[in-house]
């Protein structure tokens, strides 16, 4: 049993990722950390939870990166971007190995990170040794990371769509929109008017328009898979569910598709490349003709479905993705990478 | 006094439009019919409008265009495609003037119509005569029209933030996507399993893509606008609202702006725009800089909400839209034309 | 026009009392008042006004009793209890007439108040010239009163069915018991973990059990129609809904009803007592025997819908009543009770 | 491996038992059956099982008893009530044991069931060896049973918080009435109006008032462990949710309770009553003094939910639980019931 702790347990993805762990036949959950919830066990907290063995002994705890290091092996970061960084330094310095959930080690580069979140990078020397947690692209690199960066929600639904396809030189580097549907889950467990039920409920709309957060580490891992610099549009939108992001991808094929003939050949070679890319993939479903991913299919599990439509009308590929932003975009992939580091088969305690 | 009358009127935009019907003060409801519901009150139909002087005397018949015909000058039909053109032939025979809120007026060409809708047009020489609803663009035509074809919920919410720029040669005619989102009203009121509530609540998903029907008025109206034959993609998504219509729409501007001069200038030009187009319009309401639409602000109105972002890294501008599906997405532009044709105050009984 | 103004018009009845107004055909909404939002438009605040004419010229302001004094001849109180009283008395002094729809005139007796609350009463000299506003309960009294308590939601959904019955010896005044859900929008704009959407959402949960403060005023005003001293049980719940309140009465009926006879008997006494007290009121709705209450009837009008059942098996009398909590529940009955106080038709406004 | 099958798979308790069945270590589904999915693979029926290693090769089958019993041990019947009775007969003459998710079984008299479901009993030769499933109170007659009624869900939000305090004599056994409010999913997955999402949505109205079918199997098993009988007051309500189920119950405790000291020894009494009947039990959580039941902490789970309150003022007991109608309400507990039949640990699958 490897043991393991969270950092920052009281919010959506942090109560997710209790759940999982909790829940995971070979590791042992032996500490997590809130500040506003320090002393209360976790029935309190998260009644939820309250029926598991660990529900009445295990307490919620001030964060402390040195009284962590002596109980847990891996460190789970579920924090705020900013504050996730102070804790990698020592815990890593420590020899623990961490698994941020926090956007502070997802870009390569510390201006990068200065320019979409305002202000410095507070520990830039860890950069370079982090890994973009994204299993199915970067498996290889983590097995053997120090420090998993693991993808932020949408990017998941954005790049594991793409990055196959781009790849393997199927479509343009150039004129990629993003559209984006998520859940409210997504902005956190904050107390803040906007997301109240009654200005959620019966409302959808866009935010963050033109430049939200996450471009920066959409651009920089279509940018590797494309092998050029890489500039997308993105518009996220919230929509009244808990959970789920639905993604839609308007991209342009390489090759020109004129008529059935063309149009049926580059079909095949789209269809292979997802199989090639993905077919084995245990988390990533890939939908037939007659079916459109729905968030509904996913949410509570590690899956992110794909379908995809070429428009004869308009010479277009549109690709549509569904995940639930907790899981696959979030805890479920950090325990995924987690299974990877540990050698643990990649499906344990998510199927 | 104007008489007027319901063909088809127990559906979601039925209700709605009875609703507006009832309230109108210089309208009166004379007549509303419905096979299933033939022989019943409103009051019984609409548990809603009960308290309503004509509600216990205002009987729901089946659909006759003679007797109607006896009874109304203007009558509405809110029935599904391919029925309407049943009852308009008549009833323009008989001296009426129709506002058909169905798709069958509303494409110009019998062959568009076959090709989106898979059946020959049941009444192709009405669709000379027949003038697109769309009160903001063809407010002169509608006044003196005999058959008004009320556009789609879909339709208008793309059509209204698009045909100004592409009237004053903003934006290019080519690569135009409409990305929207709708509430579950616009399927109608239909008992079929995937409009269940365990099966749209707590689910996002995309349907009918690439070749969504309503994508043949999109681009005639956008031709019309633009002057040369129009092709866009559209990719409609149902979301859990009951009412509603955000629209995204990413568009290329004719002008580059490669730099923040440049971007001001075509940012002052789109603004002059919208405000020449809209500024005097008592239901378009253009949103500041800081303010991006929500559909929680239109439901139950006849406002649509349109804000634009110029994006300096894509080189694009996105336009977003907010509407109520059933209001200005449907009944309440029907009645928006209705005030046109009497010559009403064209905010009677809509504000 | 008869002048009135709003303290507090930020939170949700404050928002709905401001829309009710400035649709009102015969007053003039002068003022509006908001500490967080003062110096900021109507436009700005309530983007769903935004196209009202006095949007953008009708600015929210810091409250002062003097000021407003001098506007307006009617001064709604939007406030929450404690802070109401504090603007009551001076306006009632400056010759204003007040709707305050806080609970802080509601109860006749500062010590219940006390009792309640928590705290002493503001303003205990004011309770005795204080008028309940429920109009259909009240209406004499409310005419001439200077100050209107405006009652609570859940009280309005309880007293409307109950008092008629009590009134007329039909109903036991023990035993009684009332069950109620009410949609989030009860529980005012505050940001608030608990309130937020994902807390809320696919969530149903009892709260204040078993002493909600609205017992006060429900126990006052069932024991002003009983003619004597009555407590009842009281369970609210929070369901997921933005508006609406549905409340499950079960009561005793004071004649035994053994069999189909005298259960007959029965029925028709209930049926006539409630036609008797409601069948002229414009905002009752009694629904027939193969009707139940539901809120999406309601929701958006000043209608409470009753309907009742015998059942034979228990000896029970169970009566249902629906309402919208912002509407009937809150600011429309308030402005039904401006009407009564101006001598405008009662339903102005509100039809 | 035990093998299990499944008759009437399609159903939203069907789902969710074939999910527990699926993840449940010690058993193998080899058969699921439903008419109008025959031929169809688990995965075109229920794309979120779609990466189940038996997702592809699992067939949905026409029902039939004979082949059924050449293939499983133990077979589910997730059918309509009138419909299961057909299959449990042949299947237990075969040699299968069967667990019926319908009402058929629940009753011991056939009248009773004439009477609630008005039609003859079609196999009342079955009754008396039917047991009543519901595990924490019929344990040991499961355990040995070849035909279990799985209770059904509005009945097991009411049986489980009474029967204990009844068996101990705290309450009465006259006057109880059981309030309760229920996701959509209990209505099942039928193509009706009423259960379209907009129906549903932003609606709360009660039905089946005052005489719900299921009084009958509630009334039978109060009547049992009370050894008297038993008449309740039954009022299910319809609320915005997919899955769960919050009952609130008022009863009258046999011990009056006039002052703080005399109050405090009842409670003292009804903790422990609790504690010993279900302070052991995995899937019962007894909520603490501050703690009330949201249908959120249990959705998912085989967890009821349950807390009280004494109250002072009205001499009552109100007693409050939450469950999720599809897993502790329906297809949970039957797969708990199917643990006690077999041997395994009763929470095999369901943690």
């Amino acid at each position: 049993m490897k043991k393991v702790a969270i950092i920052g347990a009281s919010g959506y993805s942090g109560e997710e990722l209790v759940g999982l762990l909790l829940a995971h036949p070979q590791v042992e959950l032996v500490a997590v950390t809130s500040r506003q919830n320090a002393g209360q066990t976790l029935a309190q907290v998260f009644p939820r939870f309250a029926n598991h063995p660990l529900a009445k002994t295990l307490l919620f705890s001030e964060p402390s990166a040195e009284r962590l290091a002596g109980q847990a092996e891996i460190v789970f970061l579920a924090l705020p971007h900013g504050v996730a960084a102070e804790y990698a330094a020592p815990l890593l310095k420590l020899g623990c190995r961490v698994i941020d959930l926090s956007a502070d080690f997802r870009l390569r580069s510390a201006e990068l990170y200065k320019d979409f979140y305002g202000r410095e990078h507070p520990a830039p020397e860890l950069l370079r040794q982090a890994v973009y947690g994204l299993s199915e692209i970067h498996r290889a690199a983590i097995k053997d990371a120090r420090l998993v960066a693991s993808p932020g929600c949408y990017p998941t639904s954005i790049l594991l769509p793409i990055i196959p396809l781009s790849r393997a030189g199927l479509v343009k580097s150039t004129g990629i929109i993003a559209d984006s549907l998520s859940g409210v889950s997504g902005a956190g467990r904050k107390a803040e008017l906007d997301y109240l039920f009654v200005e959620c409920n019966e409302s959808v709309r866009p935010y963050a328009v033109p430049k939200h957060r996450h471009l920066s580490e959409i651009e920089q891992e279509l940018s590797l898979a494309a092998g050029e610099q890489v500039t997308i549009q993105f518009t996220p939108h919230l929509i009244p569910v808990n959970r789920g992001i639905l993604t839609t991808l308007y991209l342009a094929p390489e090759q020109h598709f004129g008529d059935a003939k063309s149009m049926q050949e580059l079909a095949a070679k789209i269809s292979d490349c997802y199989l090639n890319a993905y077919g084995q993939e245990p988390f990533v479903r890939l939908l037939d003709e007659k079916t459109l991913p729905d968030t509904k299919n996913v949410v509570g599990t590690n899956v992110i479905e794909i379908a995809w439509r070429l428009d004869g009308r308009t010479g277009r590929l549109v690709v549509m993705s569904a995940e639930d932003n907790l899981v696959k975009g979030a805890s479920g992939q950090a325990v995924q990478s987690m299974n990877i580091m540990c050698g643990f088969s990649e499906t344990t305690g998510l199927l």
